[in-house]
């Protein structure tokens, strides 16, 4: 960090299916509208700096970095961590936790930046699994904070319960909702429904201070109804959920696609359809939600969409400048420490209270 | 059944959103198509007369059996099962119990037809757990079978495998596919990824003959891609996978809807597009693959979503009648049987191939 006021981005340049150019671009329009970031640029200079010459706003605001290394997209993690250490993404989360930058964004391979980012940073004090978490465009024009996306495929109730409390932290400081409220993901709303971990977390979460913020349990179509602002499921179910709604919004815009060029008076319909289509399609357009966290670790680490544009891109960088003016792994370690004292003292009171009945019974 | 070219329908006409209407109404339809349906309408007559005397095909072709009882929306299975012994739904499924009926349909409470219908029926033999199976719409113009969509909230390998012999067979039956390929939903395509239960599935069809039409393991978009023919899940991800694609779905139709009644030109676009998009939405229509199966089960039992109409309700009877032509349980069974055997004989030369190394070893 130069100085209290700059925030100090390190991008992996040479991460996502159009990189470098789509990072460095995302970078010049952030750079247009905030003059607080300065970029720490990684990657290769022969590829990066072409790009950066056609860049106005970049100019005397970043900071590059040359390396030859960079990890591909279908790497194995444990390959990418142990043999890539020169890698333009290992050494952005370097700069993270040298103290250089407060903040790392990659498009790159997801399994190979959690899995860098948790031996390089470390998970945060009480933090059993750093999660992926993201926001999801729903029904009421807002969005639906998601976690665990894919990191974690088995998650026991306390590794639930930490992932409530990192997305509530998450939704705070990205989409400014002071008490955001919880579902826990499941087949059905009563509660004798679902997995054991699923109905154990749900029992924690009404036995701590969490609870003046809990839904209860919501199912798959709640996410795009937006009923809660946090969904709190496993990462097996979580990335096969995310991934079926992905798909299902593409297979959905092609039939649409394919019916205004179906026929001539359907083009034409279009025509005038255009503006007011495209100005609705917004809510929907992934590009305005890009930007996950790589949430429960000793730094901030933000994953872009490796498929997004430059616009999406920016939105990531948003989403990383956000994170970092809120402190949000501050606020994490704080709530964390909260609701686990507030879990103790309740049931420390119901042992109490347990104990002077059997006391009553026996007298 | 009245003899061997008649097929007698069970109809719940008590169950769904708007019955008995659009149960009668669907009903109806198919009478209008089809001159070898007979169907047994059990339901209240005061609500159920008034419906078929405006109906012009179903007139002697029915058997109207009247009951008072019926099973509400949220009533709990195991109540339903107890005290609703002589509901329309209960006597519907006693029909095919008794031989009276080739299958039952109902769009009522889900719970309560697969509690009944396990204890009515009974599992197939070599079935341990029934499923609930259904075609979702895919990119291909085609649909991608999908299975639990929530029965079993806990599904071990066995479990799964047989998942997968139902699973095709009722692509033969409904889809008309001769070899239909099978995908295990999962996280990622690697090998070394996902739940135990999953990986052991997995190894479990390679070591069958199922083999021959094993993709592997499948993500949650592959299922609006149509990379396979059918998808095995457990019903804890399947319950909530399927609810995040129908969320999804509406959600985006939802936008479009907004977009183009949110001004004047939009509405006009509209009125050129509509007849292509109409068309093209069709795709994505679930009426047009309304009809899940309660499959693994002594009889056939089809469920219809609760809030189809008359349209959707006709399409899930045209799928029991399929599934009644093409003899599924009969199919079920002898390739339960025929696939069981080929992995006892696999894992019997692996055995075989084992000792033979492990004397060489010694020798």
């Amino acid at each position: 960090m130069i100085n209290n006021q700059i925030i100090t981005i390190a991008l992996d340049c040479m991460g996502g299916d159009k990189a470098p150019q789509i990072v460095i671009e995302g970078a010049d329009r952030i750079a247009s509208q905030n003059f607080n970031v300065h970029f720490l640029l990684f990657g290769d200079e022969k590829k990066v700096k072409p790009i950066i010459n056609h860049c106005r706003f970049l100019k005397g605001r970043f900071t590059l970095i040359h390396t030859d290394e960079s990890i591909s997209a279908d790497e194995k993690p444990s390959i990418a961590l142990r043999r890539f250490t020169k890698a333009s993404m290992r050494l952005a989360i370097d700069a993270v936790k040298d103290g250089k930058a407060d903040v790392v964004i990659s498009a790159g391979n997801t399994g190979a930046l959690m899995a860098i980012a948790k031996i390089v940073l470390r998970p945060l004090a009480g933090i059993d699994r750093p999660a992926i978490v993201t926001a999801i465009p729903n029904r009421q024009k807002k969005a639906t904070v998601f976690l665990d996306m894919g990191a974690n495929v088995e998650c026991d109730a306390d590794v639930l319960f930490q992932f409530a409390v990192m997305g509530q932290a998450f939704a705070r400081s990205t989409l400014k909702i002071k008490n955001p409220t919880i579902g826990v993901l499941n087949v059905g709303s009563e509660e004798i429904k679902g997995h054991e971990n699923v109905r154990n977390v749900a029992n924690k979460i009404k036995n701590s201070i969490l609870n003046k913020d809990f839904y209860g349990y919501v199912e798959g179509d709640d996410i795009a109804k937006g009923t809660v602002n946090v969904v709190v499921t496993d990462g097996f179910t979580g990335n096969i959920t995310l991934k079926a709604i992905e798909g299902t919004a593409k297979f959905i815009s092609g039939v649409i696609k394919d019916g205004f060029t179906s026929s001539i008076l359907a083009k034409i319909g279009y025509l005038f359809a255009m503006n007011s289509l495209r100005q609705s399609s917004k809510t929907v357009d992934p590009r305005y939600h890009n930007g996950a966290m790589l949430v429960g670790l000793n730094g901030v680490v933000v994953k872009s969409h490796g498929s997004t544009d430059a616009f999406g891109f920016a939105n990531a960088i948003n989403v990383a400048i956000s994170l970092v003016e809120n402190k949000i792994n501050e606020k994490i370690t704080a709530e964390l420490k909260q609701s686990l004292e507030s879990i103790v003292t309740s049931s420390t009171e119901s042992n109490l209270a347990q104990e002077i009945k059997s006391n009553h019974d026996q007298s």
